[in-house]
């Protein structure tokens, strides 16, 4: 991976997929380069901030006033994000959330593949969902070794959450990504990314009513 | 609402809801206070962010060597949340995610009762799904003006959710939950929150190669 030494920031990581979304839309349409200040108006972002996250990922670009070639941005981003890379990934807990991320169309074409779907629930097991058989839980191990998986999807109940975590982890997980709505304690090494709903509510619920009352004052 | 003058940070909000499912978890449990450095070690947050955390939504703890009330906590923080205030919303695109989103059990305990679903196409409409009838989107304003909604959710591809979401603002949405992966431009005074999955992997994948390739070393 390139440019090891740098340290990127949650909020950074979080905008390269976006600003690989709009590259490749600028791209559909037929521009062949970009340049910060259309970026800057597109997405909200200063251009400061722009040119630094592009730094990092792309090296500076040749003549400034041309701006950024959108091929090569392209090409840099979807290397950087492991677009490029399979990686594979079985989702445990398998009801409506389990079952729309498991039909989630888009995570293949960024290097995630889902190779297995589990769940404890004995009436579920070998039921089809999303093109996958439904395992238990006791194939967990044997599978993620014979696939050489690397990331567990909890999207499991709150209060079974640490307990799959660590069923995962001794079955060889590296990264968990868990869209159950609880803290999950993990050892050393292990790599923890959370979709929270409650907490997305609440930071909409919070801004929306603090703007609703400057509106009213 | 409390300490309107008090700004909260993205991150600060975020953590709200997940200190809430602690306190109740050590509430159910029989426990009746609670300390800093006992949520220290169950959430791995810092003694100090989570005083401060804490005293922003709650005040003072009048004896700190016996903890904060649990009961009083968990009351604060339903309040701060908005759990006991009804918001009401409407979610347009009732693909896999939405179906997922409307069968979703928590978001009335959360204070968001959604009251009606939406899709363009003409084959779902009038079909069932998490309980609610889906309706065109001719009908969308009509619905968000006689219930009062104010959110939004939109989970629609990502190619018609701008297009979307000035619909939903036009309808008298002033809040919009974003889970289409791309940025929606909006006027002042409206509150965009977005849950985007692939910014969400990036962050996983990224902060797991790096943990990986220094194991290596």
């Amino acid at each position: 991976m390139k440019n090891q030494e740098i340290v990127f920031s949650k909020n950074q990581l979080q905008r390269y997929p976006i600003y690989l979304k709009l590259f490749r839309q600028l791209y559909e349409k037929g521009q062949i380069s970009v340049s910060s200040p259309q970026i800057a108006k597109e997405l909200g972002y200063s251009q400061e901030q722009i040119r630094k996250d592009l730094q990092a990922i792309s090296g500076t670009p040749g003549r400034p006033k041309r701006g950024r070639s959108l091929e090569r941005l392209i090409d840099d981003l979807e290397v950087f994000l492991g677009y490029r890379t399979e990686t594979k990934a079985v989702l445990i807990g398998t009801g409506h959330l389990g079952g729309a991320l498991l039909n989630y169309p888009n995570f293949e074409s960024m290097g995630l593949h889902i190779v297995a779907a589990f769940d404890n629930d004995p009436a579920k097991i070998g039921e089809r969902l999303g093109g996958k058989s439904i395992l238990p839980m006791e194939e967990l191990k044997g599978t993620m070794e014979k696939e050489g998986a690397l990331v567990a999807i909890l999207s499991v109940p709150g209060h079974v959450a640490q307990e799959v975590a660590e069923s995962a982890i001794e079955a060889g997980a590296k990264g968990l990504w868990n869209f159950a709505p609880v803290h999950i304690a993990v050892p050393e090494g292990i790599t923890v990314e959370n979709v929270n709903l409650a907490s997305s509510l609440a930071v909409l619920n919070h801004r929306m009513l603090s703007a609703l009352s400057k509106e009213e004052q």
